[in-house]
């Protein structure tokens, strides 16, 4: 995927290929086995069946049961269904943690129960954009309802300390939700490990499809609906189940399990090598995010005194992205950069490279190649070229 | 599809199977077109186009504009927008009317809204199931601020006269919802002809996959968004696109504009075919349903004497369901029956045969046979077989 028709993609934070064998997967529940999971005879039951199956799919993968596991429409339904689901059971607790680079799918929810009601305290991010233990322990009350707080930063990459916030959280009775849309996939995802309560999954990060997503919801802990209709998803979310999509999110959730490890460590090397080559040719690169707690296929990058709109524009042979692709087409710097600490006009050289299962190395050379082509065109002016 | 392996599906309201043309056309989005509709790239340019092509279908189906179309995860959440997204613009209007046969995925956020402070009128229905203006006319307020009536019932087929009842709510500045996730693709569907100002569309019932609908929502019609997050379908539905399904569900109204009315006239024979057999094979065989206001392809009857779950039970040749597939499982007696004047027991003998775009001669034949022979062996009792 060299020319122009069909730029090498490296954009795997907004949005994944469908993996062959996830379609393969589907094809059926698309085709033959068509039946509505409720219904009692042969084709319901088949389909029952297939979503059931997913179900421990998803769960094996972060360690869950199959039982705390609710299929939903993607990541933006998981986190709201989080968010407020929790809030209508508060016991008087009021009161919400949660940081200043979460995704808008955590973040308006948030906003909205400050609207109605509830206190939110919006924790502030070093400039490596993690939020720190220290800096949050104060913010924990024991009027904490709900710490929500990314596993990863959809822009930079970023990990944050989830189960040190946890433990903070639990201290004081707090229940946490951690959205993991970014993370499930690319590093190992346990909810034991983190001690999430919550923890959101979107199939189109991880091969699955969009349209389709999860939330784990630790057994105890007590959510209303979102959406309200009949009882599918054990009464938390109605609506006839998407057959085809569990099924291959089952599918991408057991691909991510076979595969992770190895391809994590390919695509750090490779993300590693992308950096290496563009920052010894462009000196003065920055580097927007954490140095090592980092997913390993995201490389955020702030071109000296060319912006990231521009070096794209520059650079056709390349599909990226300046930031999340949901705030895609405003010209206004990056939120999450602004929130570390950058300057606007830092924010606006960002550039967001991510990489995925099919990139290769020669892409990355090229990419490397054209980009820095690309920069350096901008910075001498359209006459030196 | 006629052994015990493939049972004859005579459930097509519970859901249909995915048109084959249909599964053609989503293809190259779950496989090389997979870019994120935000995305400013090709990849994400090619994923925008196709939804604003298959945004042009939906609206051409039902005589809307493109932009007056936002696509959803289903029927249910098209509902749930609909009805929670109105009632966050009250102008002090906190009265709604609804009636006593809907789906749970309008009662069920009518009744959350009741809890909430609007109050809210169920209207009856007559003994075939419809809503009648001069029952509907006094319960229309200066402060209703939503009537929503389903266009078809899903158990019975029976059609609402929403003309009339869109008439009465906008005569008292109300507005008007329709469910119309079982009448599009069966019989004609024009917003400005029901007057409608919302109306929710399912996939999965008109031959596009279950996990994808949509809602009409009238230029002007002010509505909050359900799921909060970011700027997605104009702000009232944020999540990344599923791009594929809402091809398909293009590709779906487009199929049902051209085949509904031959289709209709098709299945309405079969329909009638398999009443007349059904009816002549079974003296005191009652129709659950208005006998010729109803959709095409549905036939809910009463078996005198037997109950519906034991003559399917005895007939495994066939695929139905003895209600809602959003209600099996339960041996509970259809609350859309109790509504319109049955006894307990009678609705306890209902079965819904629901046929669609592949039903044959043959299989109707197959299924009166089947049926009657189930019937009448319960009917004598074991011993007489």
């Amino acid at each position: 995927m060299t020319n122009s028709q069909t730029p090498i993609y490296l954009d795997h934070n907004a949005t994944t290929p469908v993996h062959p064998e996830v379609v393969e997967a589907m094809l059926p529940y698309l085709r033959e086995h068509f039946g509505n999971p409720s219904s009692g005879h042969v084709y319901g039951q088949r389909a029952h069946a297939a979503i059931e199956h997913a179900r421990e799919q998803v769960a094996s993968l972060i360690g869950a049961q199959p039982d705390e596991i609710v299929f939903t429409s993607g990541g933006t339904e998981a986190n709201n269904l989080a968010i407020r689901g929790i809030a209508e059971f508060t016991e008087n607790r009021r009161h919400i943690v949660t940081s200043t680079v979460e995704h808008p799918a955590t973040a308006r929810p948030c906003a909205y129960l400050e609207r109605h009601g509830f206190e939110v305290t919006w924790l502030p991010v070093d400039s490596d954009g993690r939020v720190r233990q220290g800096e949050a322990r104060p913010f924990v009350r024991g009027d904490t309802l709900l710490a929500t707080i990314m596993l990863a930063q959809n822009e930079t990459g970023t990990l944050m300390p989830i189960r040190e916030l946890s433990d903070l959280a639990h201290a004081k009775g707090a229940l946490v939700h951690t959205d993991a849309a970014q993370a499930v996939g690319k590093i190992p995802v346990e909810v034991d490990d983190l001690g999430a309560d919550l923890l959101s999954i979107a199939g189109h990060k991880l091969y699955a499809p969009k349209g389709v997503g999860a939330l784990y919801v630790r057994r105890g802990v007590r959510l209303a609906p979102l959406v309200l209709g009949a009882g599918h998803e054990g009464g938390l979310r109605p609506g006839t189940e998407n057959v085809p999509y569990i099924v291959g999110l089952g599918a991408a959730c057991e691909l991510a399990g076979r595969d992770q490890e190895t391809e994590s460590t390919r695509q750090r090397a490779l993300r590693d090598d992308l950096w290496k080559r563009l920052h010894t040719a462009i000196p003065g690169l920055r580097l927007n995010g954490h140095p090592t707690e980092r997913l390993p296929n995201t490389l955020n990058v702030s071109f000296p005194g060319a912006k990231g709109s521009a070096v794209l524009a520059a650079a056709p042979e390349i599909a990226a992205s300046t930031g999340s692709a949901c705030h895609e087409g405003g010209e206004s710097p990056s939120g999450v950069l602004l929130a570390m600490g950058r300057e606007p006009e830092e924010a606006l050289e960002a550039l967001r490279l991510s990489l995925g299962r099919h990139t290769t190395q020669r892409e990355v050379e090229e990419a490397a190649a054209a980009l820095a082509r690309a920069f350096h065109r901008i910075v001498r002016g359209p006459r030196q070229v």
